[in-house]
């Protein structure tokens, strides 16, 4: 319609939830100037080598609206992903940053409120703010508040987890029901009065993760938070990365009834929908039934399940085995699903 | 005027500059769920023990208004804040993480000329980008683009760094001349045709206090770098911080002829302006010649200066002499400066 502005490109809210044309485009420009190996994977978390030791460095910025929701805020949020994205990298989380962005006129109680959520969060998770930032800008310059935390941690000694480490007759385990936090969030934003109560899973998951790598070590392949574009597109990312088929069973998948229903009625799938408290774990498949018991009996996760398995056929895709016993192709969402849902 | 609101504490854009009610408020909060000494002073960057080694951990968000000006943009801030903030803890830069939160509509050329920014001003300060987080909200909820980067670094062997660590007799340098950055950012987003093109001096400081900290160690006391609230700022902390006293020399501060005539034009005052890419350093006295020498020939800051001295008497108060010989107090700005600065 308006040639003059067609050679313009602008973001997009989509730009922000795959983010795969995003990290593309950030990689291509910085590496054009960087000699750095480190440069090379701008993924969630990096490991570094810094005096001879192995530390796990991660960022995330939280934007989540509303701000508050059943279960959590945006402070729970802000802890719990940083610290979470470390523990992916098979790293005991230590410090963290903490980077504010205030809207002029927010109501100091709200923050108050928030810094107590990050301080509990902090504590049950082992770790400490040791530095931070405040910015306010000016009314209608941001919405309300957006928080940064970036966070470094020891990698634990004898963990070898990879994105391109699964393996042909791997299993594939799901740490708990999935899709709540998005639901609970939407939930939120629309109004809805949601049966069943449901609250977000948002939570540091150092208590399971941390005795997981330490019981399990080299036998754990991979771990993953299913957060933006939930469980399928870490699925799809894992594929990728390892050039393996993955083939996942829906009746195995653990999905409260209350989620499913809501579901249902909005025309969601769960699949795709984010968890903040849950992590998607590649395991030696002949460790399989001993690690699923030790989640579920040491580590409180009850409902920790083998979803699927690494097959060596159709590698890069996710196969579903249908409740009715067809198969279905599960890919990578396209355009944006839930803004502003982390 | 409303008496049903008057309970209700809101943020105001005074929060964001000189940052002592955050700070107090986000320690106070924070620091109630925490058993961890590492929290107890929220410095802008952290001095950590991991592995038995000592790493400096730091964080800022930039939220700069317009997000291009004369000398830089927001990239070029972005880098240069983190890097400068672990150089300030003696340690020397290693790695950097990236968070954006981008408007809806931004235009991809200007996240271009950013990101090759931040490349260019990460090749020149030596880091990587290592790791990154991109969110996209809509229209009207943030102001273009605001970025976030944290940093970490080893703090370099033999250094001896504390913002107490000023002691009488001791000298107080300047690396160049004050308040380029403030003046250009200002000039830039009223629209003003500044003469004597001021550029900001938004720049990594790695090419000089590196070479400075090896060459001198334990005979730098203190090293910082006056971003927001500027030199007067600063010396302010340093006074209250090392308990004593600080007398700086008016006709010994170095400040551009065009950043003059500007404020005194428009009613600024060149102590209370931020730099980007200069420090202040409290040194060893009888080092004094030797490090300005240094700093003049070796490291390419020809108008590194020696503004003062610090003293025993008048504990956590700054004196001005000024050129017309009288003295005057220089107190810690009160209010909000001049928002979006940085």
């Amino acid at each position: 319609m308006n040639t003059i502005k067609n050679s313009t490109e602008r973001i997009l809210l989509s730009h922000g939830s795959g983010g795969e044309m995003m990290h593309k485009l950030i990689s291509d420009v910085i590496l054009k100037y960087s000699d750095s190996s480190e440069s090379n994977s701008l993924d969630d978390a990096a490991e570094l080598l810094m005096n001879g030791r192995h530390i796990a460095f991660s960022t995330d910025t939280f934007v989540v609206k509303p701000v508050f929701f059943p279960g959590g805020d945006i402070g729970t949020l802000a802890v719990s992903g940083t610290v979470n994205d470390l523990l992916m990298k098979g790293a005991r989380p230590a410090y963290l940053s903490l980077g504010f962005v205030l809207e002029e006129g927010f109501p100091v109680e709200d923050l108050k409120r928030i810094l107590e959520s990050i301080g509990q969060t902090c504590r049950r998770a082992g770790v400490s703010i040791v530095t931070g930032d405040t910015k306010v800008v000016g009314r209608g310059e941001a919405d309300s508040i957006f928080i940064n935390t970036a966070g470094v941690g020891d990698i634990i000694p004898g963990v070898q987890i990879s994105g391109s480490n699964a393996h042909s007759g791997d299993s594939v385990i799901v740490s708990g029901t999935i899709g709540r936090h998005g639901v609970a969030v939407m939930g939120e934003r629309n109004g809805l009065k949601l049966k069943g109560d449901i609250v977000s899973d948002a939570a540091p998951l150092n208590e399971v993760v941390i005795p997981l790598l330490e019981k399990f070590k080299e036998k754990i392949h991979i771990l993953r938070d299913p957060t933006r574009g939930g469980v399928a597109t870490t699925l799809n990312e894992i594929a990728r990365s390892s050039g393996c088929g993955i083939a996942i069973e829906e009746l195995a998948i653990p999905v409260d009834n209350a989620v499913q229903a809501v579901c249902e009625i909005l025309g969601f799938e769960p699949l795709y929908l984010p968890c903040e408290g849950r992590f998607l774990s590649v395991v030696d498949g002949a460790f399989t039934d001993e690690i699923i018991s030790f989640l579920r009996e040491e580590t409180g996760c009850r409902q920790a399940s083998v979803i699927g398995k690494i097959i060596a056929s159709t590698p890069g895709t996710v196969q579903l085995h249908t409740l009715s016993g067809g198969k279905r192709i599960i890919d990578m969402p396209s355009g944006e699903l839930l803004p502003r849902i982390c």
